[in-house]
This record gives C-alpha cells, sequence and structure tokens, in this order.
C-alpha cells in the first residue's frame, strides 16, 4: 500500500450511539492516524454529528445510505430486504474497490451476511470467522481467539482455517513473531474433548503453515502462553462475553472494596493514576474490535456500546490490517495450499 | 439428619498435597464443624501426616486403601483397574451407609467414575453432572453452573435435569430463595444458539419445577441475575477453567500496577485490607469444590491444588448438602415426575 492512506468506509448508522459517537470517533481516527474515513448513512444526521465535533480537518465524504439493521433482526433476511442499508452500503463500496475496509459498531450477523453476499469469501476458506483480540498477562502477546460467533457448528476443516488465517494475522498486524496456536479444550492431553476437538487436534499438529502449541484450556488462555486461540463459535462467544463481564465484575468489586472506610479512601485517591492503568488493560473499550477474516474485504466489527475511543481504535485496527496486506497473505496462503493439494492429488 | 453429625468420607491420597494438605484440612473441619471425618488412603502416609498437624481433637478413623487414580490415567479404565484405590474404598464407604458423603481432591473424572460404578445414578436421572458455584456482583446471590466437565455431549433433557438438580441444591444448600435458571447461549432471543439450545430453551420454559429466566450471555454469568446456569460439559468447563485464569491474571495485573512508584506503594500500603478482601473473593481458593449432582451419593470434588483451607471448605459443602438432605430431594422430586409422566402415559 505505501504512500496512498487507507480508505475506511465507517458503517455510521451501527450502534448504540450512532450516529454522533461513530462521526466524532471517525474524526479522531482521521486526525490521529491520517487515513481516509468514508462515512456511510444518512446524509441529515451525519451532517448534524459533524457540525457538533467537527475541527479543522478536511470534511470526510459522505455516502448516503438508508436504515440500519436492528439488533433484533434476523441478520441474512434483513440484509436481504434493506438493501441500501448502511452496512450493504460500506460493503459495496469495498467491493467496487471505492474503499479498503469497513468499520461497523452495529449487528455483528449482519455484517458477516453482508460481507458473505457483497464481497464474498476468500478462495479456499470454507467459513468465514470473527476473531477478538484479548490482553494477556504477558504485554508483548496478545492473544486472538477465533471464532467467537458467527459459527455456532464447525468443522475440524473451518478451524484449520481459523488457526492459519488467525497465525497471519497475529503475525502481520499484532506484530507476534512466530505465534503460536491453541486449540480450546477441557484438558491437555490429544484424547480430550469432544469429537470436533479430537479430530482437529490431528489436523493442527499436521499443518505446517502454524506453530501448534497443543490444547488450551480456559485457564490458559489469558497467559500469554497462546497468540491464537481456535474454536467453535458458540464456546468462542460465549467465553469472549464472559471475559467482558468478569472486567466489569472485578471493577465493581475493587471499587466496593475501596470506598469502605477512611483508610481505603485515602490509599484509593494516592492509588488513582495505578487504578486507571489498570482499568484500561482490563476494559475491553481499549482493545477495538472484533474482525472478520475469510471475507475478501477488511471489516472490523466494534461493540455495540462503542463511543468514539473505541471507534477510533477499531479504525486503527481497520488501517494496520490494509496497511499489512492481510487479506492478500491470506489469498497467498490459500493459493499456495490449494495449488499443493491438486499437485499432490494428480 | 437432626442430632447426629455428618460422616464425611475423606479421599486422603488424592490432589497434588496429599495427603498432608487433605489430612490438614479434615482436621480443620472436624474441629469447626463438629464433622466425623474418615481418612481413607495409605495408613502410613495418613498417619505420619496426623502426627504433623494433630492438636487435641480425638482422631479420626483411617480405612485403608491401596493407590489413587493419577491426574494422566483415563478415568474409567483406571477405576476398574484399582479396585481398592483410595477413591473407590471412600466412594464404598458411602454404597454401605458407613459414610454420608466423599471429598476428593484428585481426578474428578475418576471421582465420577467411581461414584457411577459404585452408588450408582439417582433414577429418573440419565447423566450426572458436575456443578462449581462462583461469586456473583450481588452477595446474596452465588451461580452454579453445571456442568463443567462430565458430560461433553448433552441432549436437551441432561439439560433440563441438570436444571432441577442445580435448583434443589441452589435452594437448599446456598440458601438461594426461589433460584432463577439460565441457559448458556449466544444470545438472549429463543431461536439463539445451536440446535441443543433451542430445544433446551423450550423444554426448560415448559418444566413447572424451575423459574426458568431465559438465555444467559456470557457477560450475565456473574450478574447475579442467574442462580442456576446450565449447558454443556465442554463449554461449562472452559468458563470455570477461563475464570479461574482470570482471577489470577486480575490480580497479577493488580499488583504489577501497584507496585510502580512511591505514590502506588504508599497507597498499596494504606490499602492492604481492602486488597486482601478483594482477593478472597475473586479467589476459586475461597469457594471450597465442585459437587457432583445425580449420582446417588453425595460427592465434592476439590481443586487438585487444594491445600488445607479449600479441603475444610469442600468438607463444609459436603456436610451442608448432608444436613439438607439434597439427595433426598432430588429423589423425591424425580419420583413425583416419573409417576406423574407415568400417570399421563395411561
Amino acid at each position: 500500500m505505501g504512500l496512498t492512506s487507507a480508505r475506511i468506509a465507517i458503517d455510521a448508522m451501527g450502534g448504540d450511539h450512532a450516529p454522533t459517537e461513530v462521526v466524532a470517533g471517525a474524526l479522531m481516527a482521521q486526525e490521529k492516524f491520517g487515513v481516509d474515513v468514508i462515512l456511510v448513512g444518512d446524509p441529515q444526521q451525519i451532517e448534524a454529528s459533524l457540525k457538533e465535533h467537527h475541527s479543522n480537518s478536511p470534511l470526510p465524504e459522505i455516502v448516503p445510505a438508508e436504515g440500519t439493521i436492528e439488533m433484533h433482526e434476523e441478520p441474512l433476511g434483513a440484509i436481504k430486504r434493506k438493501p441500501n442499508a448502511s452496512i450493504n452500503v460500506a460493503m459495496n463500496l469495498v467491493k467496487q474497490k471505492k474503499a479498503d475496509a469497513v468499520v461497523s459498531a452495529g449487528h455483528s450477523g449482519a455484517a458477516m451476511a453482508s460481507a458473505l453476499l457483497r464481497v464474498g469469501r476468500i478462495r479456499g476458506i470454507d467459513r468465514p470467522a470473527i476473531g477478538a483480540v484479548l490482553p494477556t498477562m504477558v504485554r508483548s502477546s496478545p492473544v486472538l481467539i477465533l471464532d467467537v460467533g458467527a459459527n455456532v457448528d464447525c468443522r475440524p476443516k473451518f478451524l484449520e482455517q481459523f488457526a492459519v488465517m488467525g497465525s497471519i494475522y497475529s503475525q502481520y498486524v499484532l506484530g507476534v513473531d512466530n505465534p503460536t496456536v491453541g486449540l480450546l479444550n477441557i484438558g491437555e492431553e490429544s484424547s480430550k474433548g469432544d469429537d470436533l476437538a479430537v479430530r482437529t487436534y490431528q489436523m493442527l499438529q499436521e499443518n505446517s503453515l502454524i506453530s501448534f502449541a497443543g490444547n488450551a484450556e480456559g485457564r490458559d488462555v489469558l497467559t500469554g502462553k497462546f497468540n491464537v486461540i481456535v474454536c467453535d463459535g458458540f464456546v468462542g462467544n460465549v467465553l469472549l462475553k464472559f471475559a467482558e463481564g468478569v472486567g466489569e465484575a472485578v471493577l465493581q468489586l475493587l471499587r466496593e472494596e475501596l470506598s469502605s472506610g477512611l483508610r481505603s479512601q485515602l490509599g484509593a485517591t494516592l492509588l488513582k493514576p495505578s487504578l486507571k492503568r489498570f482499568k484500561q488493560r482490563v476494559d475491553h473499550v481499549e482493545h477495538g474490535g472484533a474482525l472478520l477474516l475469510g471475507v475478501a474485504g477488511i471489516c472490523i466489527i466494534g461493540h455495540g456500546s462503542s463511543k468514539a475511543p473505541t471507534i477510533c481504535n477499531a479504525i486503527r485496527m481497520a488501517r494496520d490490517a490494509v496497511n499489512n496486506e492481510v487479506l492478500e497473505r491470506i489469498n497467498l496462503q490459500y493459493q499456495k495450499h490449494q495449488k499443493q493439494a491438486i499437485e499432490q492429488d494428480s
């Protein structure tokens, strides 16, 4: 990509605080990272938000769209019923090469459905996955978990593809050297788990494109030992949302303990900066969004409750994925892989 | 049970710190709760541990056993191959009505296998489950999660039975009035999730023995909104171990933040008592063990790393289950239930 800056289409109507916070986050990212943002949605509402937040950088382009997919709607049906919804129009921009990536804080299932219908899958990938990055106990070693919700039922082959795509993302976007892959399971031994786990273990062990480090139990997820953890979308979704819930619960318990008695209150005052840093490390808001891997376009999905700083982080993730040519690398890997498979067959 | 005190058979050879810490915990429980403990295992080793820890309460009974099931052994095979292993001898005591409950910090799969082979299931229960209690953001509202590892593949009927047994345990042992039941899932709507989740939702909604409160997402687990959460043993095991891992990660992050700089160190010193209370609320060691529900005997499984205080807590859990007649209540419910089913059929 080199000299041209990444062009990011923003679903301005997606999320609990859309469009105001989404537009504010887009402007932030434009100033901070020098990306070109394209705001997709209702022009009147977007212009009102722009007036509220705009400082002195150039006004972003607006591409009109009609309506949005609501959180309660069944994704595939809604995506078909509302061809001009903001997420669909944003995906079209990627398909038409007018944008390099999409960022949305709206319905994640709808974003996946729209990506599949508008831009399609990468050749060689059966099922795209949603990945989420969590911080671990080792600062330089974040963990990417996938799938966290797109595929409730998985086959071993899907998890193997998640492992390859996740390794590429970890290495080129998260900057992890030789990322280790773990299979989420209920024990260390290769014989542990359900049928899916046992068969996937075998495939991962034989795959030369990744550094398979064995089964990852729940307690291993945050140790930093694994950089990529693969699982089906049911377990992954429960785990990710639990992690968010735990973060909130821990911060509340801590607040309760720290506000009881004068001694604690004094101590807490002294600790304010430390506790703020602690909160930042625990809090999901700091960690941007989830990503779609396996579709033929970059797409970052922010949390529905995203405010401007989270949107801004999600846009940075999208820019990093574009600049580090994640799509091209996955593509290349699967072309090689398929070529090898064809050669082996013949 | 009334006037007689509960007789608890302790697998003295199970766990990373057996028999020393197990024996110490048993003595603690005997003094604190007035239970009768029976130490099962190698007499020589147990006597050595007793000498080390014994104060002035009466010496517990020792029942000899040969060997133990190691953590890496395949449970069912090992249980059959070693009929005189400590967990088997302890289960025999329950079968022979010489003990009211078993406590073990050994191989949890082996405890389940031994319970099934020696004491059997409660009539009407297809699959026993392992349940684990976690604290929530509401102090008086703990959550019991089951299954956390016994049944990797589940049918809707199994989860329904977990819900009924869990409700009884929550009400009579954890003291929760009218416990609410949640189905672990990836969305709130009844249509969400895999086939197992959708079919189980329907069954739970129609079951008049429980207070079904709908789907519980990962983020709802610790809010206190649900007192019993049912799921298959794969998801439950990942979740429980992740919760343990998160507790450790959070405490380490907090320690790191609090030890950086003089101001933080002074604040941390003032906060020591608050942070200790916080640690106790987060730490799994304080919360005793997991329980087997659905076998015809009370069995509490402590964490493999249990030291004396955790063993002591696990024994208290066993005593509470005995004194509150959990088995009898589950039995009664399922006899009623089966009678109704037979009457409806005829």
